[in-house]
């Protein structure tokens, strides 16, 4: 007879793909439920971007329907994103499950444009989402989010000051753009850096977030040493295009945070190659070819995709319409969504090893 | 009877068609000699890159011609730059004329592609030319001149270390880049950036020059606020690519060293547009178009020059050969010399002002 120990002893062989252990061992199983012949149940995934939603759907189908006793399955997908673990030197950020920082060692190479996508298609998918702008210098992300006038406001609480992130597009954020006037610039030495980037962790309304995204200035200074030696972070994903001086760069990145002990999730290679809008067998390798691909292998990181130099990307940016909404179906688009439910992925992995 | 006061006489009228005073008042003609009907001097420019060199010649020789008694005109030309004046807060560098510094607000946009060939260009244009790569965590100039294996030497001296530049295309250089391994992150909170940048002003041995070029990073800190403050520069060059997000950065940029009190040289937009090597009728605004123009006239600051994306010029710049050597009639490399000229000529204007 069907009861709820032979449901689950039927789903024990199936397997979360990327995290390579049982649905049942993973406590993913839940709320099981039999009526005659159909059996229900809530399938509760690591994170809502989950890529192989899909795939494991279809193995919960098969493996039940082997047992000749039920006719119908029923799956409610939802999702728990896991909690990354802190060192105790970290101070956690009361329910926020996730922080995630974007970086490269070089300028330009596309971490802001990564970062907003990156929070945009988790907050498309369903995902609690944050941004944080550490790029106190040049903050392109509220330009990038079509929120670039806009001002954040402080509620005075007997514990300090707290400031309300802006909402754009699903996602809450901050950045220094927010507290400055358009144009101004920020000439601060380090030690300023470092307060601010304590305030923007530690002294917001962030609420409860399954993912804070973190875009990174350029560099191997104030504001990464900050940001890894403060709080438990899931990891970081290092941007880098293909070209020589900026997989040095890119290197000298991910050394900087393997001794800082944060993990590294993966390496995305951006502006990969030009196809000309008008000319689609075209393509030129205007910042050369391959070096994600070779970082990836070298350094035994994995290569999270390939973003290639697209006009509309560009556009989007300057516009402040991310791709993802503007031109979901561009190659770009699909590359970033297809890049961030991999860092998703991979956060999770972190979190449940 | 042609005499020496009557030659100058002549000469008055003409004028460096920039510094738009007369050659005569600036000092520049110098060795005044008369045999028979031939007038021979030497014309002492303020740039050995003069980009009006010829002009003034013919101008000189159009204006003695006017004299009947002269028959032929003899004119050696040789170059003297003038020395920037220091305010009283900063040091200047014994026997460097001249402190050039490429910046921008945002990273990646080719400050480094710029300052390199800047430098090349003014050697090759015969010129004592020095390069400081002021980018801690990002050296690439030692890439893109081909030295990144070489190391500094260290000389002591009873008034404490002296660095010994490297030297490469005739271009004396230093860079983090030739202090730690290849590869190796500098992990350093800022009041460390300000120690090095002194040191590699006023530790080496930069010998005489007639233009010391600084490599920026990105931002508005540290770096930029010591490079201003210790040393008297004769201006800083703003590179920018057309879009948006890298305007907005540039604008930033810009106000911050008018706030240091330092001379904008003008603007160099990179990356303008892309002409695909095998189709020189097809032209792609792949990061937008009309950018530095539009900064230049808002800003009332010299648009100096507009760099199209080139595979060349990245190549160049990864194999460590400049385009200047490689490919010294490319697009880029034209504009990149023609840049060059009208930087040492606002150099000049800066002096003599
Ligand atoms: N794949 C792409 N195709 C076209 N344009 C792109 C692409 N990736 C990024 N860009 C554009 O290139 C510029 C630089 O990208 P972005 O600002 O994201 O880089 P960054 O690494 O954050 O730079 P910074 O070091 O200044 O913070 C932006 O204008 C962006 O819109
Ligand atoms: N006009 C161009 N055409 C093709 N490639 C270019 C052009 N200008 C720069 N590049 C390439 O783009 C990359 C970025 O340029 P560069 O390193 O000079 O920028 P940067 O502003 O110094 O960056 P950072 O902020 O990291 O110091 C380099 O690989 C360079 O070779
Ligand atoms: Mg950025
Ligand atoms: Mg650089």
């Amino acid at each position: 007879m069907l009861d709820h120990q032979s449901i689950l002893n039927a789903l024990q062989p199936v397997q979360d793909p990327e995290l390579k252990k049982s649905l049942v061992t993973l406590n993913m199983i839940r709320n099981v439920s039999i009526k005659d012949s159909t059996v229900e149940f809530t399938l509760v995934l690591t994170t809502p971007a989950c890529p192989l939603k899909e795939l494991i759907i279809q193995d919960c189908e098969k493996a039940l329907k082997e047992l000749p006793e039920v006719q119908e399955v029923k799956i409610n997908v939802t999702s728990e994103t896991p909690v990354q673990k802190a060192l105790p030197t970290q101070q956690s950020i009361p329910n926020v499950k996730n922080i995630i920082a974007v970086s490269s060692g070089k300028g330009g190479v596309g971490k802001s444009t990564v970062a907003v996508n990156t929070a945009v298609a988790l907050a498309q998918m369903g995902a609690k989402v944050g941004l944080l702008d550490a790029d106190i210098y040049g903050p392109n992300a509220p330009t990038m989010l079509g929120v670039e006038d806009y001002q954040v406001t402080v509620e005075k609480r007997p514990e300090g000051d707290i400031l309300e992130p802006v909402l754009s597009n699903g996602i809450k954020m901050v950045s220094m753009g927010f507290l400055i006037n358009p144009g101004q610039p920020v000439i601060w030495r380090g030690p300023m850096l470092t307060g601010i980037i304590r305030q923007f962790l530690h002294q917001v309304n962030w609420g409860s977030l399954d993912y804070l995204i973190v875009d990174m200035p350029p560099g191997t200074g104030d504001v990464q040493l900050t940001l890894a030696q403060s709080v438990p972070m899931a990891g970081v994903v290092i941007v880098t295009t293909p070209q020589n001086v900026s997989l040095i760069d890119a290197y000298r990145g991910i050394k900087m945070f393997e001794q800082l002990k944060t993990n590294i999730l993966g390496i995305v290679e951006n502006m990969s190659y030009f196809i000309p809008p008008d000319l689609p067998d075209h393509s030129y390798d205007i910042f050369g070819s391959g070096g994600g691909m070779k970082a990836s292998q070298e350094l035994q990181i994995p290569l999270l995709g390939l973003i290639p130099l697209e006009i509309s990307l560009r556009q989007g940016g300057d516009n402040g319409v991310p791709i993802l909404i503007s031109h979901p179906q561009s190659a770009s688009a699909k590359a970033l969504k297809l890049i961030a439910q991999k860092i998703a992925g991979k956060v999770s992995m972190m979190a449940l090893a």
